[in-house]
């Protein structure tokens, strides 16, 4: 049995070579004596059954799974997807019509959601006009007269815990090569806004808006850009610090400048207060890396027999994977976000658990596996860029390739770690981590901070299990 | 004497060292035996009355000279300039009156100006309706019927081959703290400009589209936004991969994204093809960034008994500094450009001379004291970020201070060298490196690749001596 292992350069001279615990080295360190420290560890902390998968997965089936990876990998590193809508969601995607609410997250009943989701997706049913005001949106889906589905059900995905209908617009983004398109709603910028979990009018006021306003604008917009390469402007966003998740400023500010005289040139209706919007929004790009993002993952999970994970969602109560070949989820419990800076006044307490579809970047080489180039996701996680380092590098460990297009200028353009490998994760017991938002638990404020979540392991190991079975 | 030598951290256990040239060391080195090599050269490259010099300035007056370059260094590093308004050239800049035009550089005669930059004077006397064609504009200027001035005797500072009047807008950036005005035109943007040395009706047409439409645009905007903190942005743009000198895209997208709403909301004339212009121009901030430079500088040189360089700028034809507390130009023959990119079909041969006044941003911490953080910049100095550390090592090998507001996250957010002292300079025989751009030498189809000019070591050498003769 071959296992994946952090990679070990052996010094010339040796003195001595300490295998699993680092305190037996620190303290040959201590002694002022040379010391290699390898960082081995009982594989899946010890799991009998997971140990078992792992030697059939790496055994006798690894040059199988290893093919079908690096086909995994090949999709979710060349595929290129272009923006080459804006419309309406009941006009495009499949299967959202009627009282349909899509959200974040795996599927979930109405009872199960956390308080800033239900406050989004009340939002979501005054803005559709279903209900004149959050009270009687309340009743109408205690009724059971708002479907709710996942919004990966439907091709899309949607960031922290946004929920949106059918008169919502979306982003179209097409993957030629792959033959698959993917949707996400229009980001709702900062502030009062029902994505962080708030009700308020101002908050379903926005909503309007991106369907009144914003949409009709950005529809008219690419209809005369033509397509647009979005990951050519997130692999230039890369090289300007973005992890393209907890910052996508100079991605926004890239596409921002190529839309400008489009938006210059717009007669309809609220082409100021447009501008106003989309200078007030550093996160505009977000949505459109997550729906390329989709894009790539639809045409990954097509391929069989694959350890590689396509699907990381969270709705705040239940955080969910999927891997290539399945549709099934495997689902545990969402995690709490942890290494978070607050906003005064608010700690872990005010906290709800780690929320929406965006984790599908960290999947595909952004987010956590592009922190080594970013200065300000150091800042969440320690403060220095050997801090971001670390959490690239432990990507690394859990990947199965590298992209070609997000390259990091802080390691001499090396490309960020692409395809979450399940039997590296439950071998090493090292999960994704997720550079995300964090909102109130339970007051409808809205953000209280930003930080970093760690994966759940447990659903990986089911996975593992099932893949296993399932392959055997 | 104590001079500034390169930092050497010595090894715990060292067998050999070796002192002065590097053979020796990689000899040691080669037979696998430790060796600590330290990077000694004669001072000065062994000139007697350099040496004589450095001998006085860094030995009895050394605690004098270093409290002026203190004093020096802070003016640079902590002025905060504003840009307040955008004015016509005339309305604002002392001095540009009548049949002006002042152009990059130190002062020169017509017969010596090199080919882009006569190409360029000639298309601002069109430009101001002195003159029906460029032909005629030649007689003009022949005639010794068009004054010629440096842009720096009129606190202004202008990138590459350009030449204004009185008619062209400006920028209008104050350092109150420190009472400075300082002035810059507005960029011209790629393609067929004047600035790099056209003069066709494009180019011609390109001035009096600034003149016309961008100066009133972002004249109202100014007015609208109130002042804006250029290098408070310039700082954010350094954690984005600018140097902002070869690379101004990171900064020019923030300011960019800051000026939409007014864009947008404008209902002058040429809204639309302000923006065509806008987005289609990475260099807008550059011209921005050597204004704040210039209104730092003006007020670093009111500085007396200092051995720091307040000026450095080329006309293609001679090379310029001055030093604080002094209006006195040390000039040599301009560099060619070293280093440098080339489009295709041209080369060394067929490059103008160094030229702009940008140079002045390398002595605030710009430029090439940043490249350590600039991919785009490592693409010229050998494609890889060791290479661009060179050069932000090497600045800071002659530079008295570093920046407290460009933070180079690359290495783990260390200030940019600031404030090059003579001293250094000539007694290590290291001049500062300038990125810039190439000009075709005679042809007049303007741009024809980018690189990194060195500063001639010969102007640091007379200023020295100089110094040493003022202040003794």
């Amino acid at each position: 049995m071959t296992m994946a292992s952090p990679t070990v350069s052996l010094p010339h001279q040796v003195e001595v070579v300490n295998v699993g615990l680092p305190l037996f080295a620190d303290s040959v360190r201590d002694q002022d004596r040379p010391v290699q420290h390898v960082d081995w560890r009982i594989p899946a902390g010890g799991n009998l059954d997971a140990v078992k998968a792992l030697q059939s997965l790496y055994g006798d089936r690894a040059a199988a799974i290893d093919e079908a990876n690096a086909e995994v990998v090949r999709r979710l590193d060349q595929g290129v997807p272009f923006l080459v809508e804006v419309a309406r969601a009941s006009d495009v995607v499949p299967g959202l019509d009627g009282r349909t609410i899509v959200h974040c997250g795996p599927p979930i009943d109405w009872t199960d959601v956390c308080d800033p989701l239900r406050r989004s997706i009340r939002a979501a049913v005054v803005a559709e006009g279903w209900a004149d005001d959050v009270e009687q949106a309340h009743r109408l889906i205690e009724r059971g007269e708002v479907r709710l589905e996942p919004a990966n059900h439907h091709a899309m995905v949607v960031p922290m815990a946004t929920a949106i209908g059918p008169s919502a617009p979306v982003f179209v983004v097409e993957n030629e090569q792959g033959g698959t398109r993917a949707f996400s709603p229009i980001n709702q910028g900062p502030g009062e806004v029902a994505w962080f979990g708030r009700e308020t009018d101002a908050a379903i006021e926005r909503l309007r808006f991106l369907r009144d306003v914003a949409g009709p604008l950005l529809s008219w917009t690419v209809r005369r850009t033509g397509p647009i390469d979005l990951l050519a402007l997130a692999g230039q966003g890369i090289q300007m610090g973005d992890d393209l998740h907890m910052r996508t400023q100079a991605t926004t500010n890239l596409l921002t400048r190529n839309l400008l005289p489009y938006i210059a040139e717009y007669e309809g209706p609220g082409r100021v207060e447009f501008a106003r919007y989309l200078s007030g929004n550093h996160l505009f790009f977000l949505n459109l890396a997550m729906a390329s993002a989709k894009s790539l993952t639809l045409w990954a999970q097509q391929v069989q027999g694959s350890s590689i994970v396509t699907s990381m969602a969270r709705n705040g109560t239940t955080f969910g994977i999927r891997v290539a070949g399945s549709d099934h989820w495997y689902i545990t419990e969402a995690p709490a976000v942890e290494d978070a800076l607050y906003y005064s006044g608010y700690g872990p307490e005010s906290s709800a658990r780690d929320i929406g579809d965006s984790a599908v970047l960290e999947l595909m080489g952004l987010g956590g596996p592009a922190a080594a180039g970013s200065p300000a996701v150091a800042a969440f996680l320690g403060g220095t860029m050997a801090d971001a380092l670390k959490a690239t590098e432990a990507m690394a460990e859990i990947c199965a390739g590298a992209s070609s297009r997000f390259k990091l200028p802080t390691l001499d353009f090396r490309g960020t770690p692409v395809g979450v490998d399940l039997r590296r994760v439950v071998e090493l017991g090292i999960t994704p981590k997720v550079n995300t938002g964090v909102l109130h638990v339970s007051s409808g404020i809205g953000q209280v901070g930003a930080g970093v979540a760690t994966a759940p392991v447990a659903c990986f190991v089911e996975a593992l299990l099932d893949l296993a079975a399932r392959t055997s």
